[in-house]
Order: C-alpha cells, then structure tokens, then sequence
C-alpha cells in the first residue's frame, strides 16, 4: 500500500451507500417483523416509494435483486401463448428475451444498435401490424450502453391499447431521469436498491397500475414468489408474503426520507448535472462518448481511445486512485468504461475521477492536457450553479 | 439541498476517520476493561504505537485531547522555581505560555513570527546563556501556520544538557513528518487520537526517554490525572489508572494494525506528497502561501487573496461542496485557510478539493485559469507516483 487509497465506487450500481441510512440498520438488531412497529415502517416505506416513483399506483417491494422484479413483470402479466414486444438496446434489454424464453413466450424485437436509443416509431409500427402483445418491455435507461429511452412517448402509444401493458425496466432510470408513470401510462416500473436510492442491493420495487392489475388477474403464467396480487394483499397491511429483508427496507426507509426532504427533482438534476459534467470533460479529453445520442443520466459510457483497452483505464483508475468504474459488458468489454451518476454522487466525486482519469489517460499514453477535463466540468458546473 | 453535497473534512483535526477501525467499536458492546482481553488489547496497541512514534521509548496513552499530555510534560517534568525554555511560532506554541503559567512556571521565550521556522540557533543561543532550564518546549509542526520545526537539531543541542529534557508537540507531527526520538533525542513527544492516526478526538499520547523519567522522579510539581510513573506501572501491565476511553482504543488498535500493515514510512510520504501538490495548486491559482519556508506536510495555509476575507472561502467551499477547510486562528483568522493532509487523505480528496477552491474563487472574483490548480497537482503526482 504506497500511502493511501480510498475505495471509491463510481459504478452504476452497487451504488455508494448513504451512510445515515445505513447507520440505522445497526440499532435495529431486535426488529422482528410481524409486529406493529415494523408494519408502521412498512407502510410509510411504501408511501414513500410512490413519492420516489412518482406514482398512485401501488408500489410493491421483493426481497431480492431488481431482476426478479422483471421476472414478475412476465410471470403476472401473461398467459401461455401470448405474445411480447420488447425493445431492446442492450444487455439490459437482452435479459427480457432470456426471461420471456425461460416462460415460453414469444418475443417480437425491435432493436436499437448499441450506443442508440430505441426508434419509438418502429415500436409504435410493430404494435400496430405485429399484435396483438399483452405487454410492451423496453428499459427507461440501457445502463449497458447509457442510453435513455423515450419511455414517455411509447406510453402515449401503448395508452391507446387497453389490453397490452407497458412495462418499464427503470432500475437505473429511477432517480436519474423524470417519470411520470400515472401520466404517461407505465403500466409496471421497475427498481431496484442499489441503484439512485443508495443503499445496498437486495430489494426489487415494482409499480403496477389499475390497467395492469386487470391483466394480472387474468394471466396464468406459474408465479409463487413474485406473485404481485398477493404480495398487494399483504403489503396493504404492512405486511410481505414471506420474510422481508428487514435490515434494508430500515435503510429503505432512511434513505427515502433523505431523497423526500432534498426533492426527487434534485436528485434527478444532480445526476443530469454530473452526466453533463461528464460529458463535457471526456470530450475535452478528447475521448468519444459511447451514446451517439440520448445519453442517460445515470450513467456515461465512454469511449477508450483507440488501441486502447478500457480495461487498462479501469485497471489503472483502481490501483492508484481506487477509483472503480464499470467495463463495457459483452461486446463493448474492452472499448468502453462507464462512470456513474445515479444516486449518492456530489460535484466533488466528479472532480475527483475526473482528475484521476487525466492522469491515467497520461499514463497511458493518451495525450492529454492535464486540468481540461476538469476544467470543462468546472465550467458546466458553474453554468448551473450560480 | 440543491442535489447530494457530501461533507467532507479537510480540517487539520479532527480527521477523516478510518471507518475500518470504526466499525471496530460496533462489536464492542460489553467490553469491560478490566479483564485479560482487554489487557491484551491494550498492550498490543502500546506496542503499535511505538512502532507508530518510532521509539522504544515507554507510549502513554491518557483519556484526554493532546492539551492534556502537554499539561503532563509540564506538570510531570518541573518542580516549583525551575525554568524552562519555550519556542513558538504561532498559536500552538502560546498553549506553552498558558500551562507555564498556570503552574507558576517561568518562561523564557524564543519567537519567530507567524510563518516562519524557529531559529534553532537562536534557542540553542539562549540555552546557553540563559539556563538551567529544566526542559526546552516545541512543536514538531505548528498547526496554525503549517510551519515545521528542525526538532533534530534542536534534539541534538539539548541532548548536551544531562538536567535538561526536550519535549516535543507533535500532535500534528506525527504521521506526516519524520520523527527519531530515541536518535535525535526527543525526550518526551505528545500526540492526539483525532490527527494522522485517523480516529476521533478523546485520546492523548505520549512518549517518556529514560532520561526524562530520571527527571520526573525528582519533579515536585502536583499532578494526579496525568502522573506518568503512576500510568507507566499501569500500562507496562496493560492497566490504565483510570476508566480507559475502550471505544476509542479498540479503534486506536485497529488503524495502528492499519497503518503497520502501510508502513509508517508510507503514511508520511502520503502527506508529503499531498502537500506538495496542494502548495503548487495554490501557486498556480495566484494564492500565496503563508508558510514562507519550512513549510509542513499536515497542513498547508494559503493565504486569501488581497482584499478577500479567508472566510468566504470557507464558506463557499463548504455550501457548495461540503469541503470544511479551517480558518485561520487569532490574528491570522479571515487571512489564511488551512487544508489538511495528516492522515486519511488521498490524492482523489485533493483533487476534488483543489477543483472546488478553482469554482469557488472565480465565484468571488479571483481570476484563476480553471483546472490549472488541478493540473499542477496532477504534475506533483505524476513526478512521485510513476
């Protein structure tokens, strides 16, 4: 150890944990849940959860990772023999073909290459000559590639059909990037915790609608564990169908109460405002940005120089900064590396990576002007910050 | 709250904490410390904090901020009628003045203004013609100026003195700057749990030569709490005379274990190196430094710009950023600020810190290049850290 180096997580999940948050997980060591006290938490956990989706609509919690939320979005919605549309952009969206094929569903595709959102017009055209779809998928954000999708308009098309529900994978897109599910028809969104809500991974959050819960009653997909009907019986009363991962719903409740008082907007500007920062300080690295438009906000994927591996730049990010960004996954490993902004990340974070990022650039050989970046995101910040 | 902002310590103690060493204390609950498991501990952690002080030289550890283990070294070493020599160069050294005399201790003064080095010379001079002293007072690093002292030589010059001690202040000292006691002849060295050793405040430490203990057999002075001899039989049986602060050595233990696993040697030249590049950021951002030579890694005082308050520095620095920096004390205060590098600091801190002094100054009309302060730490880097 030549000194020191803090580790530092600027990965788009797990995500730096809010330490008040998680403080209060350890004057909890005697919470049994099927008390009064721990129902009371409950349901002001899950009031809280429609502040943070921005919804009416029930907002259900699962132990377990954001995926088995997705999972449940199939297994409630559909019946054998129906059909899907999803659309996908990358490795996020690939999992829905995994869990439709695991389910014996048929999946109709529409594709948007990596780096580019998804063309809403080709969805809104496979709706209407490829249906009938009991559900619609797509993501809010590609986190494999930082791309947003415009979830907003392929809800209004999606409204016009009563029987297909839109289903929005927003594990990355919650707390990054606005929403308004009641407004513009997702049917079913989906988080998860160790994503803009800062604490550690372990819980999936589901938002179902009326429209949607009309289809759940009709589906007959096998569903136990992420049964959401039942699961909306229990958690009406403060309860879960089976354990709650108690020291995380605490956290949960923290945490919640954290982004209540700052605003769900100002989180959402926050990580807009670090997205841009970044942005703007690879370019002035002169480094491509991965997202050809569309960037999301949760997170930046950025283009290593070519010949470069960005493998190289991760390694180097760590073992003299600690600094821990994400490689590409699948065929972007190695060209790209992708630095987050969801949840609990400040201005000064920013600096930081920025800073250690020019000097690995150097390192490596990348020529650079050592300070630009971080200039260039100095004067974003200084454009929004008066 | 505008967004996420993180406070953050830069503040020349307390320090960040190690959270490591922390979390240590949360499965403690029932530790009594009069049993053999703590004795062990107790004794395992004055052996670290040898290696820690690099002496062999008996470690004392009181419950109490380091002002307590100054209070010892007066109250220990000095009988009613004896004098002794004091030098000082800012607000640290006074401290010397107040304990003096509230022991009816007479004084002989050497001074050198705010921002300069003692002129050991010129103590060596008054040794000379002025004496007996019984012992000779300093810093090893004045705090307020982030000036350092040559405790060598002085060490060497006292060491000539058989009746006379040399103790030595290095709350600050130590952790950021080279210290031989046994060598240089170090009599007796204070220090402080809050500052490199990277826990909280509550702990005092000090470190006895074989030649002071002679003294302190002979010294008349009252002393009950802080008795050395009376703590010195207790703690040789991992015993201490009064309820020991247990959280705060559990801790202690652990980022000892921490900074043996790092190398002492490595803890210094980390915050050597942070200084250097926090001095060369500030020169290139125009901003004078108010150490005018011998300047010390703990810290670093820059002075505020011609006609700028020091304190809107501050401010700035911590509302928008959540970057405490200190201000100056007595008459330095609205002068200087003070950044901190004594303990768990890195380089990724420095960087954010640093971008954040560039945003905040131009904000009150400084005109600074942005990113040049950056890229002159990033220079400093990239010549120590190939």
């Amino acid at each position: 150890m030549p000194g020191i180096i803090k580790e530092r997580l600027f990965t788009p999940g797990p995500t730096p944990l809010l330490m008040e948050a998680q403080a209060r997980t350890l004057v909890a060591a005697n919470v049994h849940h099927r008390t009064e006290a721990f129902r009371q938490l409950m349901r002001e956990t899950l009031e809280h959860l429609k502040y943070y989706f921005n919804t009416q609509n029930d907002v259900l919690i699962f132990a377990s990772s954001g995926t088995g939320a997705m999972e449940g979005s199939i297994s409630n919605l559909l019946s054998p023999g129906e059909r899907i549309l999803v659309g996908t952009a990358g490795k996020f969206g690939e999992r829905w073909f995994g869990l439709a094929e695991a389910y014996g569903i048929e999946v109709v595709k529409v594709e948007a290459p990596y780096g580019h959102p998804l063309n809403i017009a080709e969805m809104k055209g496979r709706l209407e000559k490829d249906g009938p779809f009991r559900a619609v998928y797509i993501q809010a954000t590609e986190t494999s590639t930082a791309v947003s999708h415009d979830v907003k308009a392929l809800g209004e098309i999606v409204k016009a059909y009563p029987e297909t529900c839109l289903v929005v994978d927003a594990i990355t897109g919650l707390g990054t990037t606005e929403l308004r599910p009641d407004e513009w028809g997702l049917d079913i969104v989906i988080g998860g915790s160790q994503k803009a809500v800062m604490i550690p991974p372990g819980l999936a959050f589901a938002s179902v609608s009326e429209k949607a819960w009309g289809l759940i009653a009709k589906a007959k997909l096998p569903r136990y564990y992420f049964d959401f009907a039942k699961e909306r019986k229990n958690q009406a009363k403060g309860e879960t169908s089976y354990t709650p991962a108690i020291t995380l719903i605490i956290s949960l409740h923290a945490a919640l109460e954290y982004i209540r008082k700052m605003g769900r907007e100002n989180l959402i500007a926050n990580a807009a405002l670090l997205a841009e920062m970044t942005r703007e300080a690879a370019q002035a690295l002169r480094l491509k940005l991965f997202a050809v438009s569309s960037p999301a906000n949760a997170a930046t994927a950025i283009c290593a120089p070519d010949g470069m591996d960005s493998g190289a730049i991760i390694k180097e990010l760590r073992s003299r900064f600690g600094a821990i960004v994400a490689n590409g996954q699948g065929s972007m490993k190695g060209k790209i590396f992708r630095v987050a902004h969801l949840g609990y990340y400040d201005a000064a974070d920013l600096f930081a990576v920025v800073a250690a990022l020019e000097v690995v650039l150097l390192k490596l050989e990348h020529r650079v002007e050592l300070g630009s970046g971080v200039r260039a995101a100095e004067e974003v910040y200084l454009r929004h910050c008066r």
